[in-house]
């Protein structure tokens, strides 16, 4: 039977890389990576750089798939996304079939933890449903952003007792953050803070956190918010690319709950 | 300079460390180790255990913490932490100042990661805020007991661009889970998943997850509740003590949503 590892690296820094990763990833004969286009080949180049530096006798293969595109003309996001995601279940479908023996280990690597805010077991789910090929398959839980962020910051995510919402720039909302003590943001494009009214609301912003080209902001929305566009903005032009995510906190949502 | 690490070290699976924090590990001089009761004494072997298997040059002191006592006097729940909080600070400053020389690394070694549903960061900031001591210190961050539970379950915590809540028993409301499509549930001591309304709510349950005394249930809250409940008093029953997290899934929320 072929067996696939899911397997969470943690969000760019190579040692935060957990024990059950490495064992895993030294298991494996064939690596898919995929290849989201050149602004994010260093991506790929820090998923490449994970197997040069934790596999002990080098013998796997690398499969490159290139991501299949998105159809702009679909209305809804969700609706986009899941025909994005079909047509990705069935270019891994034959590439499990096609370059993995039925006696073989393959890999996806996923950057930070596969459970959030990623769709590889979503598309595995899929493949699963349409019953064409079989396999085992096993996830491996890695270092979020989250985390990441919250230690370089070095912070928690709540306050005694609080809770945590975590969202994307897309749904982040004022009311959102005046209702909910802690709210962490991911996938955002456009600097969505800047739409928080209560410009007392503190941030805690991280860019390529864990990596040699991390940026750390923190202050409330109103020392910072400035600063935090135009650091993004500089760093998306000098880099092509970027990842950031960030803590909103807002101190008056939590004094109501006293 | 006295240097303090703040480590991560994952929710109960020995292989679910990072190599940053093996390597921060290995710096360490004393490790300083609270101590909750006998109840808990499997979690302060597990540190032991991480320290034994991770560490090459073994020469390092441990000092366990018998943690104060909480005053059931003090009414909210906020404030007797606090005060709680408060103790922990003076014992740790005491600790910090006589058992730690100038130029050694201390260390506290936190169940899962230190950016969640944990003190210790707390405790480290009112320190500082004492101005009593002083030293450098570093936060490492850890898998957190919801990755692990996600990828037991081989699930992501989110749908695409859905958002998702993080929170404890006690604040686990009928309405949170009426409007969130994902919430996590962290310290529960009463399975409070009983008062959720909706009972084709989904749950993603596991105890002890990562360790070999792992359970894992899921289904809707009609099929599963009664075994989940039974599960987890059996388990608490034997092993003297639980912990317990899971994911709500409400697909009632998410369809509204589209
Ligand atoms: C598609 S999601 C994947 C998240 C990933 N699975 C995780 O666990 O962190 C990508 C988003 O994660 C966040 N992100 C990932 N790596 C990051 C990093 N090193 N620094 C800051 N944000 C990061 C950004 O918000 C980015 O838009
Ligand atoms: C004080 S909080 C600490 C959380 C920890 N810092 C983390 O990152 O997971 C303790 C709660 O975490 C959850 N938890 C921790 N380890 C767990 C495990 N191995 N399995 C299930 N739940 C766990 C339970 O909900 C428990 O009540």
């Amino acid at each position: 039977m072929r067996k696939l590892y899911i397997i969470g690296i943690g969000p760019g820094n190579p040692e935060q890389v957990t024990i059950q990763a490495i064992k895993a990833i030294n298991q494996v004969d064939v690596f898919f990576i995929t290849n989201k286009g050149e602004t994010k080949s260093d991506l790929t180049q820090f998923r490449k750089e994970i197997c040069e530096r934790y596999i002990d006798e080098p013998s796997y293969r690398t499969i490159e798939i290139i991501d299949p595109w998105r159809d702009p003309t679909i209305d809804s996001y969700t609706s986009q996304v899941e025909a994005w995601h079909q047509q990705r279940a069935l270019i891994y479908e034959d590439l499990i079939k096609n370059e993995l023996q039925e006696d073989e280990c393959g890999a996806f690597l996923i950057w930070g933890d596969p459970s959030l805010y990623d769709s590889t077991l979503r598309v595995i789910d899929q493949i699963i449903g349409r019953g064409q090929i079989h396999f085992d398959y096993e996830v491996i839980p890695g270092i979020t952003s989250i985390q990441a962020l919250a230690a370089r910051h070095k912070i928690t995510l709540n306050g005694i007792g609080e809770s945590i919402c975590i969202t994307t720039g897309r749904q982040l909302s004022t009311d959102l953050v005046s209702s909910t003590e802690n709210v962490v943001v991911m996938l955002d494009g456009t600097c969505s803070f800047k739409n928080v009214l209560d410009k007392e609301v503190e941030i805690y912003w991280g860019a390529y956190v864990g990596s040699d080209k991390e940026i750390l902001l923190s202050g409330t929305l109103a020392e910072t918010l400035e600063s935090i566009e135009a650091a993004r903005s500089a760093a998306r032009e000098k880099n092509g690319w970027v990842m950031d995510t960030y803590l909103l906190r807002n101190p008056s949502a939590r004094r109501l709950d006293k």
